[in-house]
């Protein structure tokens, strides 16, 4: 985690956020960005949701997917670039709720290969978070590709 | 494999199918329905897109966990349901392509858990179907439990 | 989490470990059971290696498989039995090493599926222990089926 | 598959294949290389059985590796290594029958990353092989680090 300049790797993750658009379509917002731990969340929309009236599986993948790619992006030095290579998706409980977080923690950084956690909770007004989800991916740290920077 | 009216689980899935908020938000459609295997397509939308402009790993995601819960769905005797348990994903290249195909096949029914794999393919006007994720996912299958029928 | 005896848990993991000969061939002892946690423990043996003489990835799964599952186990009641559905496993570092600790935490009891997650380490006199892998497993609690009890 | 020198690949498996001794130690053969499909085979052994007298999960999981792992290095040019990052089994049978049949194929070739297929059969002299497990696994591949090497 090599990063000496925090400033710099929370722009350049806010940044690159800001341009996936599929983030903005399903309403996803980066609200904590920390050096190894990055969180995202949703709100409730009912375009987002399985024939039960649930937060789709897909999209708590999508959301997941994205904070432990930018987790591991988090201790990246600022000339690297990261891919997801793989991700696995652990569905615990149904996806019903007012808002859900997403949080995405590195658990091995290294110069190829990154490994992240992550944890989606669901998140009520009348009770305690409830764990709904987990993940585990991998990344690959990229160097002097052209065309995908960021 | 136990159903012997064809029509039935067909209409249930394009029911089920129809239900799903999250597969219209991302303009998916049932593109093919058999026993034991199911086809979803996606027209590349800038919408859904990640930070280099290609299609984004979670809707790829979204849409193999789709083809692959349906495929599984197919399977079922008419009075039960399903919740997907677990899937991993493997992105293979980027989400470049003008459309999208994801198929779910059921690789292991059973009349608990049900295994589906998955491969998803960027079509382009100019050359063959590319290989760009494949998926493996466990589907559980329930029975009775009121409020997830379908 | 709902057994009362802890003894009981304990000594019925502890007599199903021993009748896995396979934990046997491997070296692989019981060093830790607790509710919802459970360690194994195996010490450095060139019968266990791959082609360049650090311990097999097969057998750190094989070790980490085998905590998860146990973990499960212990937050079973004491008529129920347990079935490994799936795992993943991410290899981080070499298996280099005197000894290795593999430990399995319960992350979601339940009644039907149980979802376990687990670390192995390598622990060399040295030095501090050194994560080299850790793992997500599914498992599924099983009732009244003969011939899998324990 | 850039190898033209078929001879090389299958010497260069079954030599690193015999210096894992963990296979020597579970009794696994390996019984077919070709370019991208490697099969390794396994006979019942008492010494291998979990709890219920079946062949354990650690050791089908262990095999399965094995069997992308060498897939995967079957597409390789003579001059790399190769190294799991990461699998995923999904076990779908109990592991009862005489013998064992693991086959690993290559799905993506590549030259940083290679994504294999594994699936694992029961095989008994009165009936059809019977599907017992299937895997994905994702390799890197390695070029130039010292005692890597095969």
């Amino acid at each position: 985690m090599n990063d000496d300049r925090p400033a710099d790797f929370r722009a350049r993750i806010r940044d690159s956020f800001s341009k996936q658009a599929a983030m903005r379509t399903i309403g996803a917002e980066l609200t904590r960005v920390e050096q190894g731990t990055v969180e995202i969340e949703l709100p409730f929309d009912e375009k987002l949701t399985q024939q039960h009236g649930f937060l789709h599986a897909g999209i708590i993948s999508a959301a997941l997917d994205a904070a432990g790619t930018y987790a591991a992006y988090s201790v990246l030095d600022p000339d690297a670039s990261i891919l997801t290579i793989e991700f696995k998706v652990n569905l615990m409980s149904p996806g019903r709720g007012e808002r859900f977080l997403f949080r995405g923690e590195v658990t091995k950084p290294g110069t190829t290969i990154i490994v992240s956690d992550g944890r989606g909770y669901a998140i009520s007004p009348d009770g305690p978070a409830k764990l709904i989800a987990s993940m585990t991916g991998t990344m690959m740290v990229i160097r002097g590709r052209e065309g995908i920077e960021g």
